[in-house]
């Protein structure tokens, strides 16, 4: 799931790293996730295509890499989906506050989130962090209809986002993390794997 | 539950209450709404501050004048309300999403709900909009706990807002309001009155 070339490596020229990365970042919040090219975003930071493939691989890849947060979600979603969908609405929500809630790591992630919702419209949230990032990933969990049972997800994780973490609002702002998962985790389980109409 | 001079009445002097709305939104945006009092607005706009009460009613009711909705989240839960704990999830979801839904409406809400957050806190959102305006009527339909359950609801609200209207995320955004209403009403109900650890 990991890009092949990604964060864990030392590449030898990090300034042309950097242009690529400042040129995506650009050219998503500019272009959003559809209309970027690996090719044109090579062009603005003047390197070939397939350095930037090399670096980075793909565009999802890219667009990750582009986020700048200390975690690649793909990763750390990885070991919940593998654990099967049994109790995946608390492992889930257990992982995803375990990351959140840490004060290394929770600055980067609001920067994000104000960075994809930059654009005005949420467009990289909607057309890429949803649907390309986090999505696939989420998908080996449901029962069925993930198109449908995904977005469900996401609209109570990302309005958990905004309480606790953008707007901090009492007590969801400093509830202890379990027993947010055991409020909230039975819902992301229904939306899962539930009975949905 | 409305302000007893509010939106329904021409008063004699449009132009006050213009400058008085002005005033307020500026101290809540700028001071945030436990800072804000009407003698400060009054003085701001240059009345005497019997005139915001005579007015505009309360802090809260001034507050949600300030917001320039078409409509009074107070007024349009209080039906919600009366009927009863019983299947309020859905009807809950049903009426805010018929307001939501409607275009004449939308474009209101969603310059109220930018507005909110523009303070770069989403202060007003946690001191004001949810503890003031839609806790205390929706305090009438949950079991116990308000303080919990509410803003577990609002969590998933603000979360359908985002997702749906704001960022219009497939296929949250084109979903048939009564599919919501089955998918997320239950949701809701759980969060008022089932059982919560």
């Amino acid at each position: 799931m990991s890009p092949p070339t990604g964060r864990g490596r030392r590449p030898g020229a990090p300034d042309t790293r950097a242009e690529v990365l400042t040129a995506a970042r650009a050219s998503f919040a500019e272009k959003g996730f559809r209309a970027t090219t690996i090719r044109a975003v090579a062009a603005a930071a003047g390197v070939d295509p397939a350095l930037v493939h090399h670096y980075f691989g793909t565009k999802d890849d890219l667009f990750v890499a582009a986020l700048e947060i200390p975690v690649d979600p793909r990763e750390v979603l990885a070991p919940v989906v593998a654990a099967g969908p049994d109790g995946a609405g608390e492992r889930l929500l257990r992982t995803f506050l375990g990351v959140w809630d840490d004060p290394e790591i929770q600055p980067g992630l609001l920067a994000m989130v104000r960075s994809l919702v930059g654009d005005d419209t949420g467009g990289l949230v909607r057309d890429a962090f949803i649907p390309v990032v986090v999505g696939p990933v989420l998908a080996g969990l449901v029962s069925d209809r993930p198109e449908v049972r995904i977005p469900l997800v996401a609209s109570q994780v990302v309005g958990l986002v905004v309480a606790r973490y953008v707007i901090a609002l009492p007590p969801m702002a400093d509830m202890p993390a379990e027993d947010v998962v055991a409020r909230v985790g039975p819902v992301l389980q229904h939306y899962l794997t539930g009975e949905l109409p």
